[in-house]
């Protein structure tokens, strides 16, 4: 239950923050600009992951336990109910915005600049890239662990930063499903959905063999 | 004596550069910008913490040390001095950039941009995160312990980024109350003193449910 | 084999990431800031560090690979394939970019804004600094051996910063390389790869006097 | 020798990186921006420490050399050596600058926006704040002598950020030496050498204040 009320609140956290500074900018007239939004994202999942890594592992995304679990880093068994809290924490958090700021139209949504292709393209490498430096660095040496929570926030705050304004930088499906919901701008959403799940997954035949024995 | 010194000082630093950002923005037009600020107070909380952090714990935050109390982290007899060190700091420190920028109208003070109410959530979600993220790093793990610097920076960097425009992203009542009765502006100041408790405190119940033994 | 794995896709993330926030700065009328796209480089340096350093070193950059070779602590016969791997992974980043934003005519390649002799000084110190940084965290004790993604990650993050305005900050053969050739502009492109190698190589004498035994 | 080629290396990166970045955001119309070049002074004297920490302690800076000495912590014999390599590699750093750059006017020196006594007392509290932390982790426990170059990265980061506008945050005698002397605008240098000096040996008594042992 303990790992289930982290990945809720963490996944809340990382939401409520990030895409309210989308929210926030919107309303303010460009005030936090858009490398703010970015460095939101990034810092928000770096200070996450100090503060529940060690109660859930702080994976905040379905996406990225689906890869752990095609890796065999993490129980079948846990998935759905991961995946649950997770989604749950980001309604929530989507929810409290609308409450904070009922005329806001999108809730932070992502939504492609130019082609569908185009941002399903550039989602599947962020989330294959994200992937793989979080089952590196966390499933790597101890130097590597300890300074997992600043190398994925890293990830993070940089395909933020230069994706942003393209696709909108998910790289989470619960990232995009609340506001998507919430705001009812959905049509997009199978984007966020597909692309990030395949990119995440791609990253483990990947990381087994950067990974596997030295040969005789 | 050595931990009200610090907590003195640190007080001071956190509400010179911080407060002093904002003021310094508006007596140049702008220069620093938003996002400027919001680093600002991240950075100053960040090396504070690996300055005094071995002396007095780097509260330099009256509702952290109210919630460590309550959470039974921190004696009782210890409170009184804590806070009035923390607010005796953000009083000097209010009152050099008062004498430095004579000019300057609210010293930093913390007002809403649009309804209390809506002030008052947001600082309440605030400072519940950061004091999660404090006590949890704080009281946990010896890896987590060393980047709690990092950690509660990066926290609070973020929420001064995200809510900044909207409430101030105070987080802390000697932050509020320090620029409020110095520069004259005190209407609104009771929100960042009761919401910044009511949050840290609230942190306390679902931290203990996070770090409940399991049970068999 | 994993080593030139590790090396293609680190420098395909170094290109794809940065040089993409170039590109996509430019199609999105400015929205990253010079600033963004400087903060990109430094934390996807940094990022692949702590992710590929236990497989390969993480060089991701030929300058580096041939620096280390004439310091004698890079095997002469590794050298060619990490060359070709990097230069491979640069490649395939800029054909990414190409297909995902065929309109855009320099796809970040790196451009001297005044002489040619300006650039390539620029160019000399900036990658003689990072390789003395490189160098001096990789070999040196074991504690700035933990921080040396976010040593090296800085260095880059700053000398982007300051002098991509004036010759694009590349420090890196092989981010050049790839974006010229992709996009045909390939006029100035021998300062990049002449400018870096020697400012890395020129870094090793200078090492190596910082790190001479003491004289009786 | 190696401590002063250290000292020497160490102070011309910080120069050259530092005003470069004022340089080189006068010569693009501001393409650097105020924040860019704070986050430019930081990341440089974060890296240097990492870099050179290990063999002179990387001071890079006069008035710190000084206060280390009064608190009897550096060799008084060393004193003179040090200072003379770092105002070397300074205005090593400033003649490259001129080199490169030579129809710029003012190569970064720093200037005071508003009243020299404003100037002065702000330069003189940053570099108090910046010796105490720099002597707290320094002489401190083991874990903040691993985030010593994290730490006082981040107090030169958000100093420069705050104060820059206003003083030009120098809070290092060496920094504001070079670009006067090489640009030939020395009126207001004064300031500089002696607030920065007297503000460093200021967090001397107070230092020592803090870490007495406890009385019985």
């Amino acid at each position: 239950m303990k790992k289930y009320l982290a990945e809720f609140l963490g996944t809340y956290a990382l939401v409520f923050a990030g895409t309210g500074a989308i929210v926030i900018d919107q309303q303010t007239h460009g005030s936090i600009t858009h490398a703010g939004v970015a460095i939101t994202f990034g810092l928000i999942v770096m200070s996450m992951i100090y503060t529940f890594g060690d109660i859930s592992g702080a994976h905040l995304n379905p996406a990225v336990s689906i890869a752990f679990t095609v890796a065999g880093k993490f129980p079948v068994r846990e998935l759905i109910p991961f995946i649950l809290s997770q989604l749950l924490g980001a309604l929530f958090a989507s929810l409290t915005l609308k409450l904070l700021f009922p005329s806001n139209q999108y809730l932070g949504s992502t939504l492609p600049a130019g082609s569908d292709m185009q941002s399903f393209i550039l989602e599947f490498i962020l989330t294959f890239f994200l992937m793989l430096v979080v089952i590196n660095v966390a499933k790597g040496s101890k130097e590597q662990g300890m300074f997992a929570g600043l190398a994925i926030g890293s990830v993070v705050a940089l395909e933020a930063m230069f994706a942003g304004p393209v696709c909108g930088a998910s790289m989470n499906p619960a990232r995009s499903f609340a506001p998507a919901i919430v705001s009812g701008h959905t049509a997009h959403l199978w984007i966020y959905l597909v692309a990030t799940v395949f990119g995440a997954v791609s990253a483990i035949p990947v990381w087994k063999l950067l990974n596997s024995p030295a040969q005789p």
